[in-house]
């Protein structure tokens, strides 16, 4: 007989399953025995009155995995209203050792350290692993959105020779006897390789030496990467992160409603035109200096409340950020070249994206470069490419593990990552 | 006007148009100036027979990017039927420095070393920028057809605290001032996750401190991992393989006709069930001992013909490698424990991929440990998850490289990897 999930139950209402997966949940009673089993699906319930299943039960704890044959019957009070009755149990290995935290209670027991020691088996749990299939839907309607607006997908190295976005907060390692560094994005690449394909994603790893402990910053996190050329300004680059937010939420609608239920996470609408407030009018919205170089959190947040109470809107573009904290690729606004063209993305108070159009011409790279004090030689390949012939272009990263914790209502980014790396923090 | 693309042109025949892209190749004749535009989808010609734009022309390199605005006009010797008359051109930078290498020869010109240098704009050579819209298709094809068979996307450590196939060929760094390592593959991770989803997939770079020079290594490849619970043994593994690399090929067919037309490469059929042969079986074919432990890239070939030969396939899985070549998480053939429940994919006398069934009894992991004199204790976290029930399972690794080598007839993984990382290549 072909195994079943557990969803798929009611349709066999009176006939014989076969089902598989892990013991959610035993409870012995005097006379009968109900088993909750759990698959990727969801759980089901077994109910058993025979001794000797209610015998070798008892001897089968929690997490071991089984296979279970019996009857489907109609029962409002099971889960998805039927459940198995005149089980036969086999186990598919030995006897569970219970794990370090109880699977089987409604929220996860125990502090975030502790869940995260325990991540392989923890994350069994029905509410953390709703969190990365959310994650895994959000990343499957990124890459359809791009790919139906003629993206081409790359993979570029994450092994380098010089520092991508600055000296500081860099991995280094011996490579077959010279120095190499952890790639901190993809950034130079898929600003070359609008020269080869025009529009360019990645879903990739990036890494960070963060010597921050806080509950936004990871040392490895997953990066969606879009670059796109022949764009005529910051807007045109909004528009495509804009429909890659839609598009992300719109999977996770489509592709994870058990899981949003399970997390109680109503997806928000996305506007079709995102609000956006340039950095100076928000300034002065936040009764700050106009000098002040960057948005702090506590910026973020109050924004993010404002763009909810002003467009009713869960996003916010902030456009036209200060040169001074953008990095030298950043194309400054003609009108008003102490502000660039590059905008964040804030999703319910946190910056979720970072984007705008990058310089394009050979000559304003060596300006910038030597503006900021710096020499063309750590970035000369790169550099070099812009004689050779590139189009206006833009681009914008979106933090997945934020992405997902703003969806999901994590306060920690670690609880949006498998398997988080930060300062203290290398195993599981 | 809204730009349109080169392949967008026969629908526009005696319209207004307006195309971008780079200068590809100018002809200058004494009448008339013949500009081929080229742009992510193709090639365009434009004719200019005013002297102001041929003058202009004449200042504007190949490579140099440009924007034309002019009339369509069917002429059955132009690419696509049609070309651009009366063109107004605007350039949208500065005038291109000539390549290093000419860009509009029908094949690159130049060995592999001085195209791999200049990679970052010898890639727009259209027929070095097909292999890569070759391997985007694949990849996408990878994931639709795990997505439909209820696979969850992953995405897993890549800095890790031991090395995870073996303490050779790792890449160590220092991690907050402790030692790391990079992942050679997710194996350890994808199992564990088994446990969570059931069936899971990533496609993520792995780092392999490779000391050979070869055309088939690389010290950083895209590996294509799958992993999947609840088996009966490695033919589940085997036929998720099979229709993980046929849904590759398909979607190569059905996203990337003009890539593959301009690499003339047709795509070969995959068999319903790839023939298969068990290593033993496969020593005898070859007249090789008994006792042999590996195939050696000769044999691989050898292999691969015969398939063609015997079975009109492409493909050939080889089963039930001996056990003493492969790893310790590998699961013994009851029935001939000397060889294992593992399997590689033979793609044209290349290994593809590898795959098989893996142990998932806790005290099956002790005991292999043990027989191979190493410790648990490197693989603490791994090992102890599997005291906490896990199914029977088993899965395999496809390298994106290989695959697009094998399909594209290149003859070094180096041409088909964007950037490629070896031992003596750390740039651009």
């Amino acid at each position: 007989m072909q195994r079943i999930l557990s969803t798929e139950l009611p349709r066999y209402a009176g006939q014989q399953v076969r089902l598989a997966g892990w013991i959610h949940r035993r409870r012995l009673l005097k006379s009968v025995a109900f088993l909750i089993l759990r698959d990727a699906a969801g759980l089901a319930q077994v109910v058993a009155t025979g001794a000797a299943v209610r015998r070798q039960l008892d001897a089968l704890p929690e997490e071991t995995v089984v296979c279970v044959t019996g009857t489907a019957r109609a029962n409002p009070v099971a889960p998805g209203g039927v459940e198995v009755v005149d089980p036969a149990v086999v186990p598919l290995g030995d006897p569970a050792v219970p794990p370090p935290v109880d699977l089987y209670r409604p929220e996860p027991q125990g502090a975030l350290p502790t869940l995260l020691d325990h991540a392989p088996v923890v994350l069994r749990h029905p509410k953390l692993r709703a969190v990365h299939e959310v994650a895994a839907a959000a990343v499957a309607g990124y890459r359809s959105t791009l790919d139906g607006q003629r993206f081409v997908e790359i993979h570029t190295p994450k092994l380098v020779a010089s520092a991508t976005e600055s000296g500081a907060n860099v991995f280094a390692l011996d490579y077959f006897g010279r120095p190499a560094y952890l790639a901190q994005s993809p950034q130079f690449y898929k600003q070359l390789l609008v020269g080869v394909f025009e529009r360019v994603y990645e879903v990739g790893p990036v890494f960070r030496a963060e010597p921050h402990d806080t509950v936004r910053h990871l040392a490895q996190y997953t990066s969606l990467d879009a670059e796109l050329g022949f764009i005529t300004g910051e807007r045109d680059v909004m528009a495509v992160a804009r429909d890659a937010v839609a598009g992300m939420l719109d999977e996770v609608g489509a592709r994870a409603p058990a899981a949003l239920s399970t997390l109680d996470c109503p997806v928000p609408e996305v506007p079709a035109e995102i609000p956006a407030v340039h950095f100076a009018d928000a300034m002065e919205l936040l009764g700050e200096p106009a000098d002040t170089p960057d948005l702090a959190p506590a910026h973020e947040r109050w924004l993010g409340r404002w763009a909810r109470r002003e467009y009713g809107s869960d996003l916010l573009f902030v456009t036209g950020y200060p040169m001074a904290k953008r990095p030298f690729y950043t194309h400054p606004d003609p009108a008003r070249p102490a502000y660039s063209r590059s905008f964040d993305l804030i999703f319910r108070g946190l910056e979720l994206a970072t984007g705008g159009q990058r310089l394009h011409r050979h000559a304003d790279y060596v300006a910038a470069l030597a503006a900021r004090g710096e020499t063309v030689a750590p970035y000369q390949s790169y550099v070099d490419a812009f004689r050779h012939g590139m189009p206006p272009h833009g681009g914008f990263a979106i933090g997945l593990e934020r992405f997902t914790a703003q969806l999901t209502g994590a306060r920690n980014v670690r609880e949006t990552t498998l398997f988080p790396r930060d300062l203290h923090r290398l195993t599981p």
